[in-house]
């Protein structure tokens, strides 16, 4: 061992078991010892929900190491059902109890890694304590989730983030029935609400009952089930509960020390995950990081990050000068409900109006591969960015493929540093099963551009004000099929050049269309008329599930 | 019309219709003439090869717009059947032939753009002009193969590129039997040839016949069909013969007009599309622009290049110095074959070499998505970089899924000038459907800076100099299931340790598996014990159809 010898980590999952087999790769002799509370470690949290819906169906599957494949491996000293109790920083040794025997001991290192990652939310609600309220963390809490689960029974998912979310999917695709129940007013609060619609009503359409702008305010027994009463007076009749309402860090270990902790009490660390002490390291759900889009600190709970923290700490353990920073979260995620795929990469709209921001953005509509090929499937595609410098600061999607190819591209823009002129030319794969010569990316950069530049102004509610002439520019029969909700002029955009006389020229107007392409063409024309003209971004089906009769309007 | 108040256009397809349709967003009163001397303007050539097939059933859907469509929508002056014959610069004009009647007139131009495309390749070779020997560029080509096709013919598809190997998959997909040629040892030469491996035995699996390394040098006629020689004196009876052996700029034109051209005859163009005539623009399959990667110029004859070529001449003409540069091409591309993708973007190693460009490079292999997820699939990556600056120059990507995303992500890595060091920490969306905690292309980060950092020294081929010990560390049930072609020593890697006696320390030792991570994983420990040790980059499996019967081997 280059610097140390004794390398004592706390946490055997992610970040740390990451962080341990790095540390061996790096140093062959160095002694490595991983305690953990629990009877497992380095397993796929990210798996139990799969699981619980019977979709993965051997357990062994989830349990990506095992203590003696990572002896046998990595030549690592594991002990499970091993719990560090106090770290005493001035004699770098933590006190450990087996919980087996309840023995204590304590265990000195040279360094020391927290990668006890967070816990699963469980306020004091009355009735809180029956044993039909499940949270979901560890192989064990999926092992009872399962024995309470039975076809036809009746689960109550409480917080629709995107575990609540897997889980209200995996509960319902093993047949039992389900309700969700969400705070906000919208599902996955991650996202802004419009992007979020597709996939709310694809649960809807599974026969997910979902209530939002509702919480819980208590469980009560009843002879045979569970009731939970919410603060609507809402009340839900349960067989079982899951609450995936957020985690917290587990972090009591690390204030206890002296450890500095940020506000929300997750571990403060430098960009080699250091903490306040410099023989502690810290990593995954527990600790604060660097945002990588705008300089601030921010905990993303994620499985990459955790990881990849992990072995950046190895890295300075044993690298020292040749290590390289974490550079940051960016707090990517994406979830699954059904057919459909939704999710965000950087800053999210409500987020950068919460901090007072300034950003733009536009919301582009197409196709997930060439029209023209058979399974284009459409998708929802929005992009956030810095109005001064272009510089994007996040990025969502929604759709049924290719879904987590726009956010991956986004993810590498964001940290590329890249500009909404940069995505006008990405030069994305094209055949006809992979994509579009202009993929929807492209198009938003278009978009985004075209706003920029003054080429179109955008709105995103239709306006209340009859000054307004909302001119309709859909072909005849999808109007009339599928009508705005408001007072509008049908002028398809074909025979609009020969219907400028129907417009007012002394009231502003404002286009619309399916998908907000149109509405910009009109715009543009309508522009150069001399009009007053915006265009109303997104189209009147952006938040409508696209697979309704419908079709695409040409163009 | 800002500046000028004709924009004449030359060729109405990719790059000529997307230049015109922004131009009339841009100038509404523009006169706007795009003449084209076939009788479809507009059409998805990329998509001729699916509607072969059967694929694509709806012939209508390849004509994205029509003449009509484009008058309708646009204003467009389209027509159809008219060829452009002669350039007057000093008179800004050009002569048109109306092929109908054989009428010529003068157009004449503020503005021209030139969009002409490029022509299949039909070298002067003996009997060649038969009738049963076609190109594919549009729809008549295309209307002619799909009336000499009829099931259980014989097809002969002379070039491998990705026009030969989509023509092989379709041929094959309605029933004829398909022979390919490729002149090159190996398929889709713009790879290198490792990363093609997969996809050539899926088409073999589908019993399509591959000859590498020859060319056709003859056709004879027969009684009933035509018979191919090839230089090697292999004959091939066919029905139908696709030559898809590469294009040539449709420059002729431009050429006689004193534009200037490169060295292989594309129009050479600045940032903004424009030739060595201000007023004269080009874009597309005819013109060479800026290489993204390695300053210099290249021509890119691809879709979406064209698409967004057309576009920034439009802005440039219109919106003047409001008009953003065209970056250059990278050159991406994808093709599937029947299960299996591969596809390219920036720089391949061949080039790289034959260029004298100093480069590093890994190949990794891993599943698309989560291991414990039902599904995953194996996919194989590799990049290469700069090594001073760790840039990265260049990726490749062959598997069943996935393979798109990651040429995308890379692609965007690429435009943002991204290091290997950023690959590690790129944070892509991660869900047991989507990705892997630690995708794939974090793990070539990985690979390529140990490689850099010196943790790890690489080789690619297997050593014949009996000095070197081989050790395979698979389990030796897979070991002996699938033996390594060379002499080796089988020591399974979580036995090692207890195992280094058996072997020589002063003899060299190179690590083997079957994927190139568990062989890392002993080098690391060799080279830390004193050996003088290698890893075999990228494993035993690395070249073979993964869906042979040996397992991954765990992990
Ligand atoms: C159901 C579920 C689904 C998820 N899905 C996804 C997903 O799709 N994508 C994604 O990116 N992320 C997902 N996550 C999040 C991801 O699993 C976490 O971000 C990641 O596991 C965090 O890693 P960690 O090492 O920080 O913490 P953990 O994985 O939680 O590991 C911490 C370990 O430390 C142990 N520990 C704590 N304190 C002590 C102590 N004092 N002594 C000894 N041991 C201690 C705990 O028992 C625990 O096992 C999911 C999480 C859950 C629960
Ligand atoms: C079968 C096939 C499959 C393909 N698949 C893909 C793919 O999967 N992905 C991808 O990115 N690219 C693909 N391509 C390439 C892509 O189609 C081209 O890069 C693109 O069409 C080039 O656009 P262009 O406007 O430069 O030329 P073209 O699309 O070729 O259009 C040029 C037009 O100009 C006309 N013209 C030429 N000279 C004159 C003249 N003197 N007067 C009047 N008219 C003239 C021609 O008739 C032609 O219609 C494929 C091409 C083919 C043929
Ligand atoms: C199992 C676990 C201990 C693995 O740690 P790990 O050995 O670092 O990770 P992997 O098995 O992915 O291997 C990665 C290593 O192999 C190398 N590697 C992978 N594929 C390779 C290939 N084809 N060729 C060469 N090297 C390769 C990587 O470079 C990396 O080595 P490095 O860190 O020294 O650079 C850890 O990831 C874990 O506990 N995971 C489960 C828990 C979890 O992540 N939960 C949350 C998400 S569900
Ligand atoms: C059909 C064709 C003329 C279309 O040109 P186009 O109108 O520029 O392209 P699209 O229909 O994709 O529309 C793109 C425009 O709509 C805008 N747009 C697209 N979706 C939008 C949305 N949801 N909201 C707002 N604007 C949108 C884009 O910004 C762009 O406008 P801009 O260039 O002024 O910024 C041309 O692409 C073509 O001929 N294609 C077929 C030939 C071909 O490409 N062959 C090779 C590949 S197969």
């Amino acid at each position: 061992m280059s610097t140390s010898n004794r390398l004592l980590i706390i946490g055997g999952v992610a970040a740390g078991a990451s962080c341990a087999a790095r540390a061996r790769r790096l140093d062959e002799h160095a002694e490595i010892i991983m305690i953990e509370r629990g009877p497992d470690v380095s397993f796929a949290n990210c798996g139990l929900p799969y699981y619980v819906g019977g979709e993965i169906s051997d357990r062994a599957a989830l349990a990506v190491q095992t203590p003696g494949s990572l002896k046998s491996l990595l030549n690592l000293d594991v002990r499970t059902g091993c719990e560090a109790v106090k770290i005493d920083r001035a004699g770098k040794r933590v006190e450990v109890k087996y919980l087996a025997d309840g023995r204590s001991e304590w265990i000195s290192y040279d360094k020391l890694m927290l990668s006890p990652g967070a816990s699963p939310l469980r306020p004091a609600l009355p009735g809180i304590n029956d044993g039909r309220v499940f949270t979901l963390r560890n192989l064990q809490d999926m092992d009872r989730i399962v024995a309470a689960t039975e076809e036809g029974m009746r689960a109550v998912v409480i917080g629709a983030g995107f575990i609540g979310i897997e889980m209200a999917e995996q509960l319902r695709h093993k047949g039992l029935s389900v309700e969700l129940v969400e705070l906000q007013t919208q599902i996955f609060p991650q996202l802004d609400s419009p992007m979020t619609a597709l996939l709310e009503s694809e649960l809807r359409r599974h026969n997910i009952g979902i209530t939002l702008g509702d919480g819980v305010a208590r469980f009560e027994a009843q002879e045979n089930h569970l009731r939970c009463h919410l603060n609507s007076g809402k009340v839900l009749d349960a067989d079982l509960v899951i609450l995936s309402i957020g985690v917290r860090p587990d972090t009591e270990l690390a204030r206890d020390a002296g450890l500095e902790l940020g506000p929300r009490g997750h571990i403060v660390v430098n960009d080699f995950m250091q903490t306040s002490d410099p023989s502690i390291y810290a990593a995954g759900d527990a600790v604060q990081t660097r945002d990588r889009v705008i300089d601030s600190s921010v905990n993303v709970p994620m499985g990459g990050p955790a990881n990849r923290q992990g072995r950046v700490a190895a890295d300075h353990i044993f690298m020292a000068d040749k290590a390289r920073p974490y550079p940051g979260s960016l707090g990517t995620a994406i979830v699954r409900g059904f057919e459909v795929a939704a999710g965000i990469t950087g800053w999210s709209e409500k987020r950068l109006q919460a901090a007072g921001k300034p950003y733009a953005t536009v919301t582009v509509n197409d196709q997930h591969h060439a029209g023209y090929y058979p399974g284009a499937k459409p998708l929802s595609f929005k992009i956030l960015w810095e109005p001064d410098s272009g510089r994007v600061l996040g990025a969502q999607a929604t759709g049924f493929e290719g879904i987590d190819k726009r956010l991956d591209v986004m993810a590498t823009a964001i940290l590329g540093g890249m500009t909404i002129d940069d995505l006008c030319h990405l030069e994305l794969a094209y055949a006809p099963p992979f994509g579009s010569a202009k993929d929807v990316i492209n198009l938003a950069g278009f978009t985004a551009c075209n706003r920029r530049d003054g080429l179109v102004r955008h709105i995103t509610e239709l306006p209340t004000d009859p000054q307004v002439q909302i001119v309709d520019v859909r072909p005849q029969p999808l109007a009339e099929a599928f009508p705005a909700p408001a007072n509008v002029i049908n002028i398809p955009f074909p025979t609009l050049r020969a219907n400028l006389a129907k417009l007012d020229r002394t009231r502003p107007v404002l286009t619309v269309c399916a998908f907000g392409k149109m509405s910009y063409f009109a715009a543009r024309l309508l522009i150069q008329e001399g009009f007053d003209v915006k265009s109303f971004s997104g189209g009147l089906k952006a938040n409508v599930d696209p697979r309704s009769p419908a079709k695409m309007p040409t163009p």
